[in-house]
């Protein structure tokens, strides 16, 4: 067992009852006051646990850490000194941070400088993402697509069965929880209509994803076999990938889904570790057909974490709309950077590789208003009485996300991320 | 007319005739030499001028240029102080080599320093790419591949005239000419087989495009018009949009090409500024129907830029094989850019937009090897007897381009890559 995971720990800093951040957590991010530079930190119950300064005042000496690795806008140079030295690092916040440790609980002047209460700050992008994929691993979201969009008795495209499939995504507009997105406005045509018109986007949809970021490079021509892949993921954040679905439905064909998809995706601020997330593997689904050779895996490859998209209209309360699991997915996480990478395609340090939409087998579980309110024929109820069949304007839209066994709750945190009006 | 473009003008370095780099060209590069880290440069006959050493030694005073702004691994910085500056300091340059000027020329020592032959340098990739698009802007193009693949009748989807369509590619695989591309293994699956299977690609392709390079920001949310793109590009290269098209044919239905293309794309390592560019201009295809407002561009917006593509079997002689040209493109830059930011996508300094292929309306110019061939019906017969329905292991494939207008020529140089068996 990785020695930070150890699930009788207690930390000294006091961590709510059913806290995202307790010690067995420790996610890396990176955050900012209005006294401090951006810089990177851990959560720890509600405070924010300053690496910078821990690292400045020699409470991470014997490391081997490069000078200054925490002091940048981004994690990117921390992750890249690869998962044995961030496992380390983990360790020794977990040793500083347990209830018998006093090194840093009885050093008060340190102690409050280096515990920032989350109220107090502003959560940033975590990495700067050199490449962006998503993938489209969840059978049910495709079948659901399938069925809506093509042929009920064939949903799922020849392919889907073998192939992890997935496309390019845009880097530059993936942005941090708490970001406001304007409804973009783009080129659409009704199926009625004899020509396309540009307006405001009429479908604004979100979608459920989890995505991974890569800490190592392969280096372009070497694949990565799927019993390497992990070696590659730092961890894991929430993610909602802003779909405008009328603008995909004429766009997409042939070439994939282009400004439906980039004008905007969210992400949860923290990276929580796959180290912390060991507790909770669980096998995926059969795979039938058999894979190819290169996609095999042995043992457990999914991971249980609960999954929750919340919508709330503009001053109202919030609207559990789903509840799914990343468990779910039929392709792993090993398998979809075997693929990636099994043409020689090089990976980078800060790359995001989300899920696509993770839709459960029931009609609560599904990971997308399209699917939630079946293309417009089973509007969403709120409590306010209204109803949704997309997301409209002012509504603001909440995914969290948490795992949980024998007692111990490692959490995500949110996406949280409000619509405003077209510009 | 912008100072440096002047036709009259002559350098003190000696230019050959039927250079691509006379002094109305000076494209941006980065290059370094056995004994000299990577630095920016400018192309000027067979020489590489220094930028750093120039700017470090006082030639480019006067500019407000910050420290250090050549000495990067890549020409971010530069780019990145947007087109007044930029123009400035190739104004600037063209100065220092005209002919009449002694500043450098008759300062013997600084000219032998700041005069890098470009035999004794090696290029490297000219910017770090945030993001990389590719279009599919060429009719010819976009009605060989409907015609072989879909409807001869209706070769062009519906979406086509209404959209420069583009899809996200991947940007951690550009790599400059001169870098050998390994033949990417991949799953495919033969129309007669009831399954797929892995192995080396057996349709190796090549794609002839150009890529224009941004040196501006839009900002998260705000679109760029027509009239303003221009703002927003700094140059061209050329671009060899390398395509495993066995791959893709099985992987990218619905979500479009992704291992196919990301194993590797090539470019040529001198960014041609759209300035140099300027004397070249010439009016696009007729577009009908009429195309939706935030797609309206007024005066000449295409470019009349000589393209062709050589074939090299290993050992023997340059085949040409293509000659094309970068005016017949259906839709312009200034509408890729408009489109593409239209829904608020933002854009980096560096990104990299390609073409898509760039076909002529006759055999001999269409820009890929399954277009020139036919989907394998119509073998290119080589000068060696031997035939390519695709590209071999062993053969260089290089592209060319130049503008050429009343005895001046701007050309692009090539970017030549070798494909090397599968790993």
């Amino acid at each position: 067992m990785i020695k930070a995971n150890d699930p009788s720990l207690k930390s000294w800093v006091e961590v709510p009852e059913n806290s995202d951040f307790p010690i067995q957590n420790l996610p890396f991010g990176i955050f900012k006051t209005d006294y401090m530079e951006a810089g990177a930190g851990v959560a720890i119950g509600e405070y924010i646990l300053d690496l910078t300064y821990l690292h400045e005042n020699g409470f991470l000496d014997g490391l081997g850490l490069p000078s200054g690795v925490f002091n940048h806008h981004y994690l990117n140079h921390f992750i890249g000194l690869g998962k044995e030295k961030t496992r380390e690092v983990r360790n020794r916040i977990s040793e500083l941070l347990e209830a018998g440790n006093d090194e840093l609980r009885d050093n008060k002047p340190a102690r409050e400088i280096a515990l920032v209460p989350m109220e107090e700050a502003e959560m940033l992008m975590p990495v700067k993402i050199p490449n962006y994929t998503d993938f489209y691993s969840s059978e049910e979201h495709a079948t659901n697509v399938g069925t809506m969009f093509r042929d009920p008795e064939n949903a799922l495209l020849p392919n889907w069965k073998h192939i992890p499939v997935g496309y390019h995504g845009r880097a530059s507009s993936i942005v941090v929880s708490g970001v406001d997105i304007h409804r973009p406005k783009g080129q659409t045509k009704a199926p009625d209509a004899d020509k396309p018109s540009f307006g405001p986007c009429k479908r604004l949809d979100f979608e459920l994803e989890m995505a991974f970021i890569t800490c190592r490079e392969n280096g372009l021509g070497n694949s990565i076999p799927t019993e390497k892949a992990e070696d590659y993921i730092f961890g894991f954040v929430l993610f909602n990938d802003w779909s405008a679905r009328d603008i995909q439905v004429w766009e997409y064909v042939p070439l994939g889904p282009f400004l439906a998809k980039n004008f905007a995706s969210s992400i949860s601020p923290w990276i929580v570790t796959m180290d912390a997330l060991e507790p909770f593997r669980t096998k995926g689904p059969e795979q039938k057909p058999e894979v190819l050779s290169y996609l095999e895996v042995k043992d457990e490859k999914n991971f249980d974490i609960n999954l929750e998209v919340l919508l709330q209209p503009e001053g109202g309360e919030e609207n559990k709309i789903c509840k799914s699991n990343f468990k779910y997915m039929y392709w792993n996480v090993n398998q979809q950077l075997a693929h990636h990478t099994v043409n020689g395609c090089n990976i980078q340090v800060g790359d995001m590789y989300a899920s696509g939409t993770i839709s459960g087998p029931t009609p609560d579980s599904y990971g997308s208003m399209l699917e939630l309110a079946w293309k417009g024929t089973k509007p969403v109820k709120l409590t306010d009485g209204s109803e949704r069949k997309f997301i409209e304007d002012g509504d603001t839209v909440i995914m969290r996300g948490y795992a949980e066994k024998d007692g111990l709750r490692i959490g995500f945190g949110e996406v949280k991320s409000k619509v405003l009006p077209a510009k």
